[in-house]
C-alpha cells in the first residue's frame, strides 16, 4: 500500500497543493499539483503532472464569489480521484506563523489550532488564510492526520540578538520581534546542499531566496543564524511589490505629515513598492532586465545594492562566509543579478566562473575561489511533505 | 583684529553656544562656551572656559516659562561682553535639514531661510528650533554674517542607491530617502584624520559615532559612502532612548492591531526604546556597563551586535574596509564597548591591542592589524567655526 501525502499552501485568493505518493522509506514523489486561484474574482482550479501537463481545469464564471470552501471542496474530490491504489494518509500545510515557540512542524490538534489562532494579529493578511483549509478538511476527514510547518520555525535558532528589535519589553514580550520567514525554503536548502556539498553545508552560508518575495538568511552548521525579514515579510530586501528595509520614521512622517492611514501606508508599502514603486514598469524581474527604461534599470540596481548590503551584514552575524546560495524565481533564473550580485561581494572573496553562471551549473564561482557560489532550486512543497511524512512515521512509532 | 565667531547648536529645550577667537589664518580657539537648559521648565544658563571652569551661572526661578527669544537675548549679552578686542564677525548655526540640495554650508540669506522653513515637515521635531536663533539674532545684528551648517550635507555624496528606499516615484520624488546625520561630527573626523593618518584617510573607513544618539558612516576618500541614519535620525543602530532600525511593519502593527496613535507611537520609538527599553535601567552606557541586571546586559549586548552587522553592511558599501573609527561618548570612553566590536570584528581584519584600548591610545589595534582602529575625539563645533570661517573668507575674497 502506498502513502499519499497531500500539501496545502493557502492564501487569501489561491490555494495550492501537491500530491506526493511514497513507498516507505522512499523520498516522497510528487504526483499531481495545481492551484485554486482567482478566488472571489474569477474561481479557476487547474492542476498538472509534474511537469507541467494540464490534467483537469474548470471555471466557475456564473459564481465568482463561490466560497473558498466550496472550491476546497472540489479541489479535494479531484485529488481523492487521483489516489489509485495509494491511500491519503496526512496533509502538511504551510502555516506562515509559529510564534515564538514552534520551532519544528507539529501534528496538528485542537489545542494547537486554538494557540495558533492566537498568531493571528501576528500575520493577519496570512496566518487566517493558511488555518481555514486545516478546518476545512477535519470535516471532511475528521481522522486524517494534519501537520502544520511553519515558515518561522526555521529561524528559531537566531542568537536572541538576531531576534530582537530595541523596543520596550512590554512590547517585546508581547511577541514583536523579529521572526524571519521563507523558513521552509532556507531548511530545504539547508537540507540539499549536504547532499550537493557536504562541507559547505558544515560551513558559514549565505542563502538568497530571491522571488517576488525575497530575502536573505545566513545559515551555520545547517542552522539559522540571522535572517532579513523581520516581525513581518516587509522587512529586508525590496522585492516584487514590498518596500523591504524602511525608515519606522517614513510611517510616521506618511501618518502625521501626510495624513494617511495606516491602510494606505499598508498597501503603498506592500503593494505599490519594491521593484514596481521604483520602476514604475513591473514587479517582475524578466521585464526589468529586458526594458530600456532608466527607472527600470534603477530597480535593477537598487534590488542588487540592497543584497551587497545585507551580505555584508550577514556575513558579519557568521564572523565570516564560506558560502553564497542562489535560489527561487530570480535566484535560480537571472544570471545577470546573480553577476551582479557576485561583482559586488568580491571584497568578500567571491569569485564567479561567469560561463558556468551563464549556463546555469550547479557550482558557478570558480574552483579557487575562496567563497564557492551555488544555485541551488528550492522547493517548499517537498520540505513539507517531507515534514509531513516524518510526522507520520515518529506518530505510528509512538 | 581678532575676529569672534559664535556658533550656536539650538534644541527644543536648550541652547548651546561657544565662542571662538580666530587670528588671521589660525585654527579658531575655543573662548569659552555654555548653553541655557531646561527651558520651558526651569531655565538654567552656565558659561565655562574652555577646560570646564565655570564663568558665569544664571536660574530664573520666578519665570520658568521664560521665552526661547528673552533666554537667547541674556545669552547673547553675556557672550558679546565677553568679546574684549575682538569683533563679532560671524555667527555659524547647525541646521539639522539641508535636504537634498545641500552638500555645503551657506550663506544665510532670506531666500534660503525661505527653503529651509519648507524642510521642516522632514524634521518637526528639530528644525524649527535650528531656524529660530538665525531669525532671533538677524533682529539683534541685522549686519552680522550667518552661516548654516547641516548636519544632512555631508552624505549628499553618497551613491543613489545608498539614499534610497524602494518606495513609490511619487514619495521619493516629494523628498522621502536617506539624509543621513550626523554629519558635521563625520566631516570633522574625516579632516582630523587627514593630519592623523593620512594615508587611512585616503581608504576605506567606517566610522562609529556612539553617543545617546549614534549612527555609523562609510568614508572612502574622505567622502561619506553610506550611513546608518535614514530619513530621520531613529534608523539605524538602537540609542540612548531611539530604536534605531525597525522593520516597518511593526509600526503598521501597533497602529491596527493595538490601536496606539501615530504620537504615542512616536514618543514609544524615540523616548522609551533603545538602552533604555532594552535594559529597563538607564539610557546611560556607563550606568548600563557597571549594572548586575540580566537586561542591562541584554542591553549591552544588542548594542554591539548591531553595530557589528552594520559594520558589515557598511564595509560592503566600499567593498571592504581599511580603518574603524570610534568617536563621540561611549566610542571615545568606553573601552569596553570597543573592546566587544573589535572582538566582533575579527573577521574583517581587526587586531585590538588591548593595552592601547584600555589607556584610550589614538591608535588601538596592533601595527600589524589588517584593519586600523582609532579612537578620535568629535568636535562638531569646531566644525561649524571652521566652516563658518571658511564661507566668511570665501565672503571677503568675493
Amino acid at each position: 500500500m502506498r502513502d499519499g501525502i497531500l500539501v496545502i499552501n493557502a492564501g487569501s485568493s489561491s490555494i495550492k497543493f501537491s500530491l506526493y505518493i511514497s513507498d516507505g522509506d522512499d523520498k516522497p514523489l510528487l504526483s499531481c499539483k495545481g492551484q485554486v486561484e482567482g478566488i472571489n474574482v474569477a474561481p479557476h482550479f487547474i492542476a498538472k503532472a509534474p511537469h507541467g501537463g494540464v490534467l483537469n481545469e474548470q471555471r466557475w464564471p456564473d459564481q465568482p464569489n463561490l466560497s473558498h470552501s466550496a472550491l476546497f471542496k472540489y479541489m479535494i474530490q479531484w485529488i481523492e480521484a487521483q489516489l489509485g491504489d495509494a491511500e491519503l494518509k496526512a496533509a502538511g500545510h504551510r502555516v506562515v506563523h509559529g510564534g515564538s515557540l514552534y520551532s519544528q512542524p507539529l501534528l496538528i490538534n485542537d489545542d494547537l489550532m486554538a494557540e495558533l489562532e492566537t498568531l493571528v494579529p501576528l500575520a493577519p493578511l496570512h496566518q487566517p488564510h493558511n488555518l481555514a483549509p486545516i478546518k476545512a478538511l477535519k470535516e471532511v476527514h475528521p481522522e486524517l492526520l494534519q501537520v502544520a510547518c511553519f515558515d518561522t520555525a526555521f529561524h528559531r535558532s537566531n542568537p536572541w540578538t538576531a531576534q530582537s528589535f530595541a523596543l520596550p519589553r512590554k512590547i517585546t514580550g508581547e511577541g514583536v520581534k523579529r521572526y524571519g520567514f521563507h523558513g521552509l525554503s532556507y531548511e530545504y536548502i539547508a537540507r540539499q546542499l549536504r547532499q550537493i556539498a557536504p562541507a559547505v553545508a558544515r560551513g558559514r552560508v549565505v542563502v538568497c531566496h530571491l522571488g517576488s518575495g525575497a530575502s536573505m538568511c545566513a545559515i551555520h552548521e545547517g542552522k539559522s543564524i540571522a535572517s532579513t525579514m523581520g516581525f513581518t515579510a516587509l522587512d529586508g530586501l525590496p522585492m516584487g511589490t514590498r518596500t523591504g528595509t524602511l525608515d519606522a520614521g517614513v510611517v510616521l512622517y506618511l501618518l502625521q505629515q501626510k495624513g494617511m492611514t495606516a491602510k494606505e501606508i499598508e498597501d503603498m508599502l506592500y503593494k505599490q513598492s519594491g521593484l514596481i514603486g521604483v520602476s514604475g514598469v513591473s514587479n517582475d524581474m524578466r521585464v526589468l532586465l529586458e526594458s530600456s527604461e532608466p527607472h527600470a534599470t534603477e530597480a535593477v540596481e537598487l534590488f542588487v545594492y540592497r543584497i551587497s548590503r545585507e551580505l555584508g551584514s550577514l556575513a558579519a552575524a557568521m564572523g565570516g562566509i564560506d558560502a553564497l546560495v542562489f535560489t527561487a524565481g530570480i535566484g535560480e533564473h537571472s544570471p545577470q543579478v546573480r553577476e551582479r550580485v557576485c561583482k559586488h561581494a568580491e571584497w568578500l572573496g567571491v569569485e564567479m566562473d561567469d560561463e558556468a553562471n551563464q549556463r546555469g551549473a550547479q557550482m558557478i564561482s570558480t574552483m579557487e575561489s575562496p567563497v564557492s557560489v551555488w544555485v541551488v532550486p528550492t522547493d517548499e512543497e517537498m520540505m513539507i511533505a517531507k515534514h509531513t511524512r516524518e510526522v507520520l512515521q515518529s506518530v505510528k512509532v509512538a
